[in-house]
């Protein structure tokens, strides 16, 4: 493992500080508010390069290079480097760790100045829109006006609607990937089961684990693999598994017998290793209010209508169950009723909802068409 | 609630002692192996009008009249009773717990009589042909040689393909609705996540509840509301429910705000009332080691090889995702390929899996038509 950076990335970042409270959609308030965000590349002499990329349910700032935390290369390296779509050679790319997260923005887990111990439940519900204001205002601390694109896949899809719905006068270009305008009723229920599982875990403590000193490994990692399996499409597991056996013959009892199923309990384990519990319950429940057309009286194009000089690109992924093909048409056609322009590509891939993580070519390709496009008409060089 | 006996229904059972012991895929033996079952209607003169019902996973032998314990009606009611496609009044049903389960036949909750407490994880673990072998005993009990039909939905099918593979001597009839020939990568998947959440409750104490007095009803709901979420379609999930809430507003906590949330958390809390969380390991583990082409080198066709003189019927429902059409179209392959007749017909429907536990007319017309044909040619009234 090798956590040096690397010179090409032109690594950057810290934890801001927000300026002034951030005002929340439950009504509550944060007073004071860290923003851990990572930079790659320099902001241009005319502002015009910044890109801020969205993470997903369970990604963090470290998009690019390497994770300082075991070393373990960015979420994102198949898109973000030297003669990717995005090249911190052209531009200033911003990611943050969203409020309410784990990774060094604050979040349930940090310390209530009032109390002087961890929020756990008394942390304040976000939402998708709390998360967008806490991202503009570092954009503030930075002194980035505006933003060339905000780009994110999933969860980071979903800000990126939002960014064009709440600030579309600080965006250029937007591109939206395998996400979703709404929460479905299934994608509510598999959330569900994930919380039911980390509170379900005795060691959650109703969210007071830190004064136990444990920790909800076990439910979490519950929670971790019932998502996961929606994160792959069936045709995935059967070609990554079938039904491969661990060893030579069955055990016969319950161990994994099943390669798929070591798999599983594998991503469990190593996922409570990287990620909070009570991070996990908040940011799922701000994915399950988010329902962008609700506040335009169910007009989704409406949410869109002071974002009609923005060029928008939206991906969907075949095999994507999560977030599936069409919930991405319903946001073209509202992008094109609001009088948007628009790029749409659905991706053939076998790879699921994750696809947007791995290497998918045809991605890679469309990605840097759009912003090649982009950046051209935005004067960048 | 009436518990009350139906007379139409012609309503027997008990609990058969098997006689001798029951060789166990595993190699094990149960000597004593005790299965409970009902039936309905009566054994003609010659014999020859008996059917088995086989269950599903969380099933029971209670599939028509009531159930003794809260007084629900059986749960095939849709299919079984007068002037329905299997009528006491024609035919002699029988519906047996499978053995592994927990509805008084032998399973992980009964006595181990070495050791005069419950067997917990000490029961040796079963598969989907130890179930039909023990259900072939309780035939021989019943003085019952062979079947007109032997009939089942998702695991019930899986029991009806094996039947069809070990006793094809025995069957005049089959029929196969929304199962597999094989359990694939995502369903072994999602059982293990089940399996997970039990054995991640304290309660569970390595299977050996019993002697703790508790049980691991947390574990067990979670699994079930895992498990429930796979049974309907997003489709069904979405008109059911959509993103309607509980309440007036939003609870900005993690109450059950969205109805859907509600509604699994029930599936979850009224399961464990009725269910032994052994028994979901050990059923869920015999599904998952279901595989009946492997004990014929991979070649499907070879299992039905003796069955050719057996009518089959297949049933799918197109918005089943657990058990998907493709598996019926390859059972179907198969039996062509063996030469048996197969009737198959893809069910339209939005209900996902359990459209065959469900008022489907389509589905029962179908049956209705197949064994009449099969009655007919069977020499049935």
């Amino acid at each position: 493992m090798n956590a040096e950076k690397d010179a090409t990335l032109d690594e950057g970042g810290g934890v801001a500080r927000l300026a002034g409270p951030l005002r929340l959609d439950s009504g509550a308030r944060l007073d004071q508010v860290e923003i851990a965000y990572r930079t790659y590349g320099r902001l241009n002499a005319d502002k015009s390069n910044a890109v801020l990329v969205c993470h997903a349910l369970t990604g963090d700032q470290h998009v690019a290079g390497r994770h300082p935390v075991g070393g373990k290369p960015g979420w994102w390296t198949q898109v973000i480097g030297p003669g990717l779509p995005l090249d911190p050679q052209r531009h200033f790319i911003i990611c943050s760790n969203v409020v309410g997260g784990c990774m060094g923005s604050t979040g349930p887990s940090s310390i209530n100045p009032e109390t002087g111990k961890p929020w756990g439940l008394s942390f304040p519900v976000i939402t998708i829109p709390d998360m967008v204001r806490a991202q503009a205002l570092l954009l503030d601390h930075l002194g980035v006006e505006t933003l060339f694109a905000v780009v994110g896949g999933s969860m980071g899809g979903m800000q990126v609607l939002q960014w064009a719905a709440d600030y579309p006068e600080r965006l250029f270009s937007a591109v939206c990937i395998a996400a979703t305008a709404r929460h479905s009723a299934q994608n509510i229920a598999f959330h569900e089961v994930g919380r039911q599982a980390i509170m379900a875990d005795p060691s959650w403590n109703s969210g007071d684990y830190a004064s136990l000193g444990g920790r909800p490994e076990k439910g979490l990692a519950v929670a971790r693999m019932a998502a996961h399996i929606t994160y792959l499409s069936e045709a995935a597991l059967q070609r990554k598994f079938g039904r491969e056996l661990q060893r030579d013959g069955l055990s016969w009892g319950f161990d994994a017998d099943f390669q798929v199923e070591s798999y599983l309990r594998h991503q469990g384990a190593t996922f409570v290793d990287r990620f909070d519990a009570n991070s996990y319950l908040y940011i799922t429940r701000a994915m399950d209010y988010f329902d962008l057309a609700a506040s335009y009286d169910g007009v989704l194009a409406e949410a869109f209508r002071r974002a009609r000089h923005v060029q928008f690109c939206v991906l969907s992924f075949t095999s994507d169950w999560l977030y599936p093909t069409p919930e991405s048409r319903d946001i073209v056609r509202a992008l094109n009723a609001s009088g948007a322009r628009a790029s749409f590509v659905e991706i053939d891939s076998d790879k699921g909802h994750d696809a947007f993580l791995l290497d998918e070519p045809v991605m890679r390709s469309v990605l840097a068409g759009f912003l090649d496009a982009a950046g051209s008409a935005r004067g960048l060089a």
